[in-house]
């Protein structure tokens, strides 16, 4: 079911990771004396893993002169102890990516498989809704995020301010009052006639005020399963085609409960913050120089 | 006690999370045309919190044409409800560098407050031990998670591959063989000479063997608490003038047990892997036009 | 009317031009021995303009040593004969960044003016009409189009790829017929619930189908006005709550009989492939030495 | 014709194109569940066209991953219906590179076309004459914009500041008068040996002077056809080795009566300023996977 | 005498030298717990200098947050134990960026103050000679080797391969012969007619057959001065308004030779590759915070 | 030797090489019409060379289109007269790189070279002797120096600020005295356990009070080899088990009698500051077309 997942990094953001954990090559390798040896590189899984990344891990050593024997495609759901990819080369140019590799693909396998449990489970309880991820990344790995999101079956929430509207109470504090927003409505749906206007709010007074102002989308923030269940019910009965989403403190423990609650959304960034995948490396020597 | 960590991050770097979030402005503003408002933006601490990247988050602002009014050193430990930040500016430009700002925020100071945890949990049963951080960050985010661990107290393990020696069973992999290694040791040391050796071993009789061999810092990859506990009393016994690190599995649940062993490091990456610090955002119109 | 936008362009693009202009120096200001001389540098609009970039234009004065006297904020209308920006400093960085000056201001405001006629024509007939800009940009050049196009009253289409959803024949290509798209349709809705979906099509019997399969936007690329106005015409009868918007073709000629056709939408790239504003540059000697 | 036109931009600058149009992925395949679909992409003249950038976009589709099968040298001229450009790959990657590609080949394709017509034009009635591009461009867009001069059969005027010399009223207003240059002429001519030495006049007074006081190329700024061929009779009968050339305003309408007036060379901005060419891209689905 | 010497390197290109040498903190004053502390930092010559890039280390320590109190303008000529620049602020900062200062001012300073010798000496035997710096840099350099040149009274040869036309054997080999050379040199000359051509030559059979196909420029590569001064009598005696220049092995030791010989101007890489300047730094604490 | 030397510059560093020197194509070879004949580069040792960044200059050719012939990999030791690397393409592009390439090598083996020599003169005299390079580079040229000290038998010194504790007078500066650095020494070992603690010391009473209070290394600045020697006989005769440095002014002509001193390390920058190695480029034309 994964689609376009190839190739989501520049071959710039690659070299940069690279550059970032072997700036000037591998001393201990130096030293050694061991960098021309032929050798394979294996990655495996520790535990049942959706793949990610492992296309441009695969680009990542072909960067540094090795072959890529094989790998497993960006959204495979993988058996502990399998392989995810192989690559051959130098021992030095094998232990110069070693661990930019590793940490890229534990990185985005982590959030993939997160992502996969996450949908798994909201889905037991609502098959139609959807799971998706918050803009609160670590700064800067938007794109290994957002590929994982896609590779465990989720999708990204929004991607950045540029192409959704979603009004937050910082918008409003901006308008003197929330009558200013619902009488301004009207016309920001009449301009961005393309969107879904979104409005977050934290209660049902604002998810109804929202609703009738003409809100697309009533994202309701930090509300516990069963009130959320309440104001769901309430705004359903208004007869409205909306999507309600939910957000705030949904994570892998609240997911069912929070997906029985009739919405159509689970906002949350629980697939970005948890432990990486856990991926074992073997290193082999296969021949005295290459 | 945070001593260098003014500006870690380059303007190229900081520019880079802001054209992530807002690549090309805030759609959100530009509809409901509050862009040119006065206001002002608040950071305020959720939970007790170690500071981090408020110098860094206080640039992306300026960047933006925004004016600080204060901020708390990166390594300032702050109570609940603490003002971490706060910045003046046009509501247009403080939308766009809001949540760019606070992802920074949040994944620095969260890294850093774990960072806290974990060192002074292991100092309570052994008060000159260090707790270092390895390697295995998010691909693409060194500089801030190296910030971090110093404004908790910690200090980086290795931060790459080219200045310092670490021998793993993938680097003996292309020697043929530990006895090679042990062979190979005291020449290793006469060239690196400005370098601690260090070793990775995951039990007794390779610790043993490193030592004898000449290496200056054996590291003791997942070994129990206990098994640890007996592995450093036979290297103590041998008198030599060893640093012993123990690495693998140490986190906040385990890492009083760990630093009970009576090893000299506890290495782990238990700071990077967990929740963002929660900071909260206040906005507030200040003035009609700015 | 313009709300956010200041700094759309990160101090490092704004590098970039200087830099492709004036790589190493002003050969000719270095001949004549003119560069520590202070001057001024004043841009003058030559005929009715909307101002855009000056923000971005001072910074690139500033980054040159270079101090502001006063700028017109980007989205403001200018007269002929009005004063864009005037900046103060050594005559050799006045000369430095003149031409990347120059050329940023006109290319932004051309865009910018542009837009606004297209805007203001096609709200003569149709007042609540958007005008919306494509994504065929000279590549490199999004940023500052996406700023002009907000300067000037209209409103990005897409910005890309990656946050929208729009169905073209080449997707269709893949599915192995228009037929599969529409059993689709559904399917696609509820997973994109925070999107509408597009399609685009090229005549009445795609624009049916697409609007019965359930799609939000009808796109209608490459037909005249008047086959424009039938199709528009049958679609508001199926009493489907669509949005229907007209691309292909449409310019500063005949955006009146598109915007005359009832569609909601006119999605355009005539704004940006025009010519740049004109804009006078002047220097004036103001002291020996600076 | 065409000779070093091969690669002129870096597969970073192609990378940044391609990031600009999808940043993360397309959603629209995505959600179609197309992307792993074997297909190919073609790019087909819809009008007589001068190749260029096709090096740069097979470089782009092959950053996706993608195979080329064939295409057009830049420069190449193609009449309208012909193949520029094709590529096989996988759904996912083909939509990836689309536009960014189409938005490439157009836009360098058009100023190629362009530069031709224009060349062609003033060599109808002034058969060595040379027509010269400005540094009037599209900032960012100076790679893209020589390689399509060239492919075109143009050259350049400057590519900067830093490696000719051409003296604007801008210069002079800093040395006090026009009599300060015509005295400082000589000492520039000793030093600048390896350079032409160029001068901006916008008259015939000043023409004469600056032919006097040792100018190598007359730059004869705003002057129409007539008043041009006035000033270039004069500067003829001087009997001095002069290069002329005649700047602003020349366009592809005006462009004969340019050429016929006598000077060397034409220094225009025309061929950046104008639409794209029209390129068609069609795709086709080949396998079921790839 | 230095004129648009202000700001050659772009802050990107500064914040990278910083990050080169310090990629994440000064480790040393961490372990001190110094950082924090208010101090001045001096850069002061130790033998006659010519100060370059002077303004660029300014920024460099204003990116660290540090203010300037003074520095002396590139192309400056300052004696021994002059001060150069002048910084305040955290010992933190002040040590981030002290080496990478270092680094810039003295090689900058190095390559300008050879430059003024060459120049120097080259005009004690003809005063109206040029020496001017070839494309032989350090890859990566250029700016600041460009910047240097100026500072040091010398002018660029080529920056580059696109703004000039010097024909190499290199270029001959793709002719098949020089015959072919000089037979289409006419044409070169009438396309690119704001260039003078160069051609380069070894011998005097050479010279005079360029010199007669037109060649503006005469280089002659790697003939001693004897030989040289032959050569360019015989151009002299030809009566042809050439320029001749030397190339290939000019250096401190035989530029006066090489400039008697009679030659315009002297190519030469030497003032690049030889010692760095030797530049004093000296650091004050001036209070216990800052 | 030679062990893990593949690709220490990224394909980015390399792409700013090519463009720094020809950042719009070649115009001596457009305007011969030379650039799509098919041709070879050759590039050949004039002198005894350690050969450098061969692979990288092997990936510029690739960057540029053209066929690696072969090339003789970094760190190898070649006679005069010796093929270096031999490159196939068009014309135009083995012009484009020419430059570039050579300019890389030359200044890679130059510096690999004079490693080399260093390292053979100071092991004539002390076989076990380290010959380390200090952080005195030509700003931007980290990668390449590194890789040819590498390759020419050293080793680096510090890479940076960041991963080794060497304590200078100026950060003595900022502790009030050296005796507060003597009584902070033990925490500091204490805390950076897996470093070695250096010391700068300009004398014998230094070099012992370094050596008292506890640190690893005692790198001593600045002393000529006569008082070298004593200040290390002295140092011995203390029985600690000290690592002895000597840095400030070693060079090709005095390294034999600092190398005689009885240190372990020599510090030195003499491999970065003298010329280039000579390579010889030839071209040679292999057919009309490719």
């Amino acid at each position: 079911m994964p689609s376009t997942l190839s190739y989501h990094l520049s071959a710039e953001e690659i070299g940069r990771f690279l550059h970032e954990d072997c700036p000037y090559g591998d001393l201990t390798s130096a030293l050694l004396e061991i960098g021309q040896k032929a050798g394979r590189i294996t990655f495996t899984t520790r535990h049942e893993t959706v793949a990610c990344c492992t296309e441009e891990t695969a680009r990542l050593f072909e960067q540094l002169g090795c072959t890529l024997v094989a790998f497993e495609s960006s959204g495979t759901l993988l058996p502990k102890g399998a392989p995810l990819l192989e690559a051959r080369g130098q021992a030095g140019a094998l232990h110069m990516g070693w661990k930019a590799a590793l940490n890229l693909l534990e990185a985005a396998s982590g959030i993939a498989t997160r992502t996969r449990v996450l949908v798994r489970d909201a889905r037991m309880v609502a098959p139609v809704i959807e799971v998706v991820a918050t803009r609160k990344i670590f700064p800067g790995t938007k794109a290994v995020a957002a590929k994982a999101v896609y590779a465990g079956g989720g999708l990204p929430h929004r991607l950045g301010l540029s192409e959704s509207v979603l009004v937050f109470a910082q918008h409003v504090a901006f308008l003197g009052g929330e009558q200013e927003l619902w009488a301004r409505l009207p016309q920001i749906k009449a301009r961005a006639k393309e969107k879904k206007i979104g409005v977050e709010v934290t209660d049902e007074l604002g998810a109804l005020a929202a609703a009738r102002a003409g809100a697309d989308i009533i994202q309701i923030d930090k509300l516990g399963p069963d009130d959320l269940r309440a104001v769901v019910r309430e705004l359903r009965n208004s007869g409205l085609p909306l999507v309600i989403a939910a957000a705030g403190g949904i994570n892998l423990d609240n997911i069912t409960a929070y997906a029985a609650s009739g919405v159509d959304l689970l906002v949350t960034s629980a697939m970005y913050w948890g432990k990486p995948a856990d991926v074992a490396v073997g290193m082999e020597m296969t021949g005295q120089a290459s």
